[in-house]
């Protein structure tokens, strides 16, 4: 008997298309909005799996095109699938691998029968078609997998015309080709900045009735007003009784905006990255804390936060554990970031339960100092080919 | 009133010079014998100091040098002390920085009053005298503390003899600048490989009332043999009722060799610092977790061993987060090899009281493959200036 997929929406707020919900998977049910911390290699960068329960992680996201290269997912398989692989009793997302091949490897070939490229591990020659992409994911048995689909640069009209076509002809290959019914295989849509074809994407995959619905090729350097128009003109489009699932972004004020106009699922590197190089999320932005301000501050980083790192350490030590490139630096940094944004999300589903949300949204980007945007344009732009956790 | 730092021999081994005892500090009584886990940048690398309280700690060590260096001791101090600094409310060691400047460093200039060098992060030109060193160390304020010796090479005899003249200088310079009254002042023995002076070192020390005597300058090149033979010659001529240091050793056959010569503390990096090359310990020797033989392997590292690695992940597993060069896999590794060390010292404190340990020792020896002398000589040699696991 195949498992329901069934996602409860309990609801929705009068002021915006934000909405909350629970969405049912074989290894537990995902409250929504839902941010989920990214595990390219089958681990979350510096954190052990008690840590993301005991932070209240619902959901990672994992990488399939990464573990497919290594370890490889027929082992992955044999060593009982990736939930058992890498100690997680929880929901999992792999991403279909479509995103990485078109940037983070060296892209040989496209046709419409699949994608050949080289492994930026070992630059072996490799392809994927729809099927081996769908074979991989139910090798490595994550609760949500991804359709295979071509990632175009969003503002060029033609290519994305082109790569859209060829997105739904993978979409209906996938489909056709899943054997495991314990899996919510989710349609990607493509578009670019083009709610015209964003449109004609969202009419073609909810044709095919899939579980759920990822909105790909955003983020990816386009501005935040295209991004949002983009969202706007999209989601309406798609079945209301179905999650939604925006690839790949997660800026608390993305998330807000995302939201706001019916966004379900996140996954973003930013919190566990963005830790690595010493910058905190706080209420107020972000806190880089290599800075020598803090060098004889004796506070915790934020000083009502919960999270184990607040607790135990000031900002002092913190910085000292930078400078000395230590490892625990990175972990507690880590650890504060997912504890920051896993308590934004659960904020982000009270208010929307109690028709708060859009004054939530309001004062928080009130005192939350987004960074630069032309500083994070620029250096989106330079790590576009890096929307995953591998580096 | 000062701290009455008590050493209670609670057994004495019939069979060879090993006791087991309890050394009272002010964060805590310490059993012995005890190994000390190396701390030097006020971190074990990749643990949280819960993790070592939960892996059972008694003792950890940090290396006033690097501390000195940076943030500064002074700075700990503001902070409230490298205890609070660091959040380990358990007891702490330092050493007095004399072994790093010797090594690390780079050493400009010994006269008999201190020493000057450049420090290893940033050049400058620094100087320790015997009383700067007992500054720092108050500063920081670890249960246990180190005079400023000379670590000279243990073959030179000449140049052995002047650096214990000068050593001895040091430590009653050392004794006399002390303020603190809660701090335990080790005095430190030199000497190299020459029993007679090593036995002159034993009397001049123990002279000066130390409540504890660290043996420096072994395991620097020289042989085993070498280093058991000086040993047998040195612990007789100390005081019974002090605990021995031995700085620096603690492989597991090193330990109960010392052990077995009357030795109750240690310290090594071997246990961390072989985790992060992906060397777990075991009781058949050194499991490299990067063969290709473990890739497809399900099984824990140690199918009977009870830590959070062997608990949870497969061989497999960890081989992967190496592979995938995870910070996951450094953690894990050292989780276990400190597990798999502090469960060694607790079988050597509990068959030393009960008579056993020499049966101990001979059925660990017989099977644990102890890494080839050569191959190990060559690379202590090598690695001869990062005793410390600053890197």
């Amino acid at each position: 008997m195949s498992f329901n997929f069934a996602f409860d929406i309990t609801a929705n707020d009068p002021h915006s298309a934000a909405r909350c919900g629970w969405f049912h998977t074989p290894h537990g049910i995902i409250p929504t909005p839902v941010f989920a911390p990214v595990g390219t290699q089958a681990t979350v960068k510096t954190l052990a799996p008690h840590e993301l329960e005991t932070l209240g992680a619902d959901l990672i996201l994992a990488n399939a095109y990464h573990l497919y290269l290594r370890p490889g997912a027929e082992r992955i398989a044999r060593l009982g699938g990736l939930h058992c692989f890498m100690g997680w009793e929880h929901p999992i997302l792999t991403d279909s691998g479509g995103f990485q091949v078109f940037s983070l490897a060296h892209m040989r070939h496209v046709d419409d029968d699949g994608v050949t490229f080289r492994s930026h591990i070992d630059g072996s020659e490799q392809r994927f078609t729809p099927e081996l992409v769908i074979e991989t994911q139910e090798n490595l048995g994550a609760d949500i997998i991804m359709c295979l689909d071509e990632c175009a640069v969003p503002l060029d009209r033609d290519y994305l015309g082109q790569a859209l076509r060829r997105t739904h002809l993978w979409a209906e290959r996938c489909r056709a080709a899943q054997q495991r019914d314990d899996q919510a295989l989710f349609g990607i849509l493509q578009g670019g900045v083009f709610p015209d074809l964003r449109q004609e994407s969202a009419r073609f995959l909810s044709a095919l009735d899939f579980p759920g619905y990822a909105i790909g090729g955003l983020s990816v350097g386009e501005t935040k007003e295209q991004m949002y128009t983009t969202l706007e003109a999209t989601t309406p489009e798609l079945p209301a009784d179905r999650p939604r699932y925006l690839m790949g972004v997660g800026t608390p004020e993305d998330v807000l905006e995302s939201v706001a106009r019916g966004v379900d699922i996140f996954d973003c590197v930013l919190p566990t990255r963005v830790a690595r190089n010493g910058a905190l999320l706080t209420s107020e932005g972000r806190m880089n804390i290599r800075n020598a301000r803090y060098a004889d501050d004796p506070s915790p980083v934020e000083p009502d936060c919960a999270c184990y790192t607040c607790q135990h350490f000031s900002r002092a030590y913190l910085r000292h554990l930078f400078k000395a490139q230590e490892i625990l630096g990175l972990r507690l940094a880590t650890l504060h970031n997912l504890h920051f944004m896993l308590r934004f999300m659960e904020q982000v589903r009270a208010t929307i339960a109690d028709g708060r949300f859009m004054q939530f949204k309001e004062e928080f980007l009130a005192c939350y100092r987004v960074p630069d945007q032309r500083a994070r344009f620029a250096r989106d732009t330079a790590q576009r080919a890096d929307h995953t956790d591998a580096g």
